[in-house]
């Protein structure tokens, strides 16, 4: 029997753990865990409920939706391997852990096509026999490429698409066409530097410690609410080059550890929180 | 309004969570933070639940052992500073910092009282102007050095026993005078090394961590239920005598971690588990 | 101009760097970097020198000789990618991830062939157009088996024989065939559990770390000097089957870790020791 | 015999580890441990050499003078405690932190007196017997203030100024005075935030970690050459005032594991970079 999620967030009010249990309870469905959170500074609450069940269970969603508040957000998602399209640029690292993890079962994925905006990785796309859609960014308009990726998307039907080192700037129009949908990767370090070549600004700092932060994209390409983070730590005799390196395994680690969080829906996103049920 | 908290674990039915949360939702509690797990390989079902109340609310017990099966745990306590009593023999690390947390406000503890089989760390107690109990074991029986030590705790209204280095084997008759109330740090290797001086034994083994575990006394002194594991890396040039301080380091910050969780009681003890809302 | 390495090892005197670094010095060659470590507890000295040349100076050996203890060990090596066969049995997660960073530069690695015990893996091995020989066990003494083996092994001129999660019990005679360069991978807890089943004891626990330890093989498959060690953080709500999951996170991590500093010539292995120079 | 160490940094020229060695070697010196690096960006020398001997061998020096570029900075010190001046303004962790190290021989240091512009920590300090010197900021400006502090400092003979979270920004002409002497804490995000309140920041982005740099003071009291850094995981549960707590932990550990790096003489600074050898 398949495992089914219920996910419940809405302004705080007394009695919803109780209502929501309820309506679980009274059609007979076992709950396996359940994880429930009010965020105080913003009264919001947050619940994840997974449960026994053959299929999906549609037919509780009229009597949540009677019991909840009428701004609720209720969701059921039936786990097990969800559907996704990589984004990729040239960097293989990212891209080909999640293809290994999906060829032999380390995470719930689904891998339906890869789309870069280079021909770099095709090769190591059509090892795993996966579609590789290439779609040159070269003399177009951004508005015009982003469609061009687009129109291959709309053949997939997917539920996230995670960008695996894609390192092109996002529209907010074509981000908006995937809210909460869109899972990112980059480095980050200890302080943040900002400007060009972040790795020889931490090089020139001494920096200790390299980052890197998976989260969702909302309105640009490094930023939105964080899912999950990791660090290396890094030593002096490490030249910028081995800072990439370095970047590169906890840009893979960290990438795949967050996306096993979404994929399971253990995250919630309210404005630029993420509340992540582990 | 003072946080308090239930906790109740019982094998595991259908309808557990909507009927306990129905208890507190018809006493007009509001739930800040619920969490709920069931072991499936044991099928037994726990569950803490964090709400606000004047006090602690002893009056919801008669309707939840109602409701509940027969053999379920229910128990409610009143968050904030938990009444604790120190163990210590002669190293000042882990009851140094215990006591600057508790004099700083770092950790919801109230310190009443230290007792050692040694007068070491008399000065570093009365420095915190608590009182320190000196109870030699030199000349005495194990029991009756453990009568003597229990004649002191009697005097103190303690919630919990924490050894904070205290270097002592206890009997399982002490123990069990005061079931998973008892908490111990020992320092932990990958992979362990059984016998005298392991700081040698993983010196010559060129170990390249070290570890320390928080756990729950039940039988003997460094066994028993895990609350929290840590590690800190070393290398070559770490002698046996810099494991030494190594393995302090990593002792104290375990210990502080695994006691915040044990005093906030997010802690439940399955067998030889536990589970550990965090 | 390619980097050089020099790596010597003795019972520790006075003037050995002095000494040895005036033979580089005129020689020509500069010093890059320069490592120096004297165990005190055992008097030995080791030393790691990599400087630039054009090709690896055979020629200064005799000097070192005849300045250095009759016992001294000397060698030299050229950086840049090393020439490995990898050995697995059925797990693709390190073995993939070797074979990834081969494919696409993150560690200097030139793998020249996989051999297993089953053919699970082949697939993978030709996707990434090596040879692979599978090679079973089924039906032969352990001795006959290494033999076929080393039939195969002798085709190819490697450095290192890599452990992928090679679940084979290796012989005496098949090790110290191979001395200081077998590189082995596995998972480790703390604390240890002896016997069948480790993860299921760790689970019955609630241990709340997984660690991996990569090392050089000598005579048992699980012992050996330590090169590298990794942990990863489980909780309650980890299964069996979970910490199985993690455990393959953590073992393919420390052993691309590992396999690096062994590749750099960073490790040098004294009794059961190693000295790592990071 | 105690020990000592030589610190050289120079330009890089070819011959400089040989003839370092030699000075040691013919004055009979016999080497512990040598490290050395040379930064290939800025083809920048770094030597950290120790060795036994009775006393701070100042007879090397000409002879070193001589051998060595004229810009060549060489310097000896004897291992051991260090002296060193303490600074804070209101928060225990790091100064209490500090003061047990101290007063238990975890830390090579010798505390000779603490400064603060608050009397909230006079209790702490004067249960450890040191001098607490309450120098108040109010109604002084701050050259005036730091002329105060100043005239304190220059009682002591101090190795090291250490800011245990003093929280005032000093001028460029106090930290001139005491080049790379000054040591610093703070605490870091990944990324970092800018401006006022960071915590409460991070925790409106569902920040999973929280970090500390421990860094040499140079112009602006959070920037200069990185010396250790540390992270804690958090989760959405932690609201910016366990976010606090979270931060001092860290801010504790990763202060007393760069000090000891600084109080070993093991950091070399150049430019805005840090070499340090482990």
């Amino acid at each position: 029997m398949e495992s089914q999620v219920l996910l419940i967030d809405c302004p705080d009010q007394p009695g919803l753990v109780h209502a929501i249990t309820g309506v679980l309870f009274r059609a007979g469905f076992n709950i396996i865990s359940n994880h429930e959170f009010v965020d105080v500074s913003s009264r919001h609450f947050f619940m994840r409920t997974a449960f026994a069940a053959a299929a999906v269970p549609e037919a509780l969603l009229p009597e949540l939706r009677q019991l909840l508040p009428a701004n609720a957000r209720i969701r059921l998602f039936g786990l097990g391997k969800r559907p996704v399209v990589l984004m990729a640029t040239k960097e293989a690292h990212c891209l080909g852990d999640l293809l290994l993890r999906y060829a032999y079962g380390d995470l719930p994925i689904q891998v339906l096509a890869v789309i870069s905006n280079y021909d770099t990785l095709a090769p190591l796309v059509e090892q795993f026999n996966l579609p590789f859609h290439y779609i040159s960014h070269q003399g177009l308009e951004r508005a015009a490429h982003e469609q061009a990726v687009i129109a291959v998307l709309e053949r997939y039907a997917f539920d996230y698409l995670v960008l695996a080192k894609y390192m092109r700037v996002l529209t907010p129009a074509f981000v908006e066409r995937y809210p909460e949908r869109i899972i990112n990767i980059h480095h980050s370090f200890l302080p943040a530097f900002i400007g060009s070549n972040p790795y020889r600004q931490a090089f020139e700092r001494g920096v200790k410690m390299i980052g890197a932060t998976a989260h969702v994209v909302n309105n640009d390409l490094d930023d939105g609410p964080i899912i999950a983070q990791g660090v290396l730590p890094i030593t002096h005799s490490s030249n910028p080059a081995d800072l990439v390196i370095a970047g590169r395994d906890v840009e893979k680690t960290v990438l795949a550890r967050g996306l096993k969080l979404v994929l399971e829906e253990r995250v919630f996103i309210h404005k630029n929180r993420t509340v992540v049920f582990e």
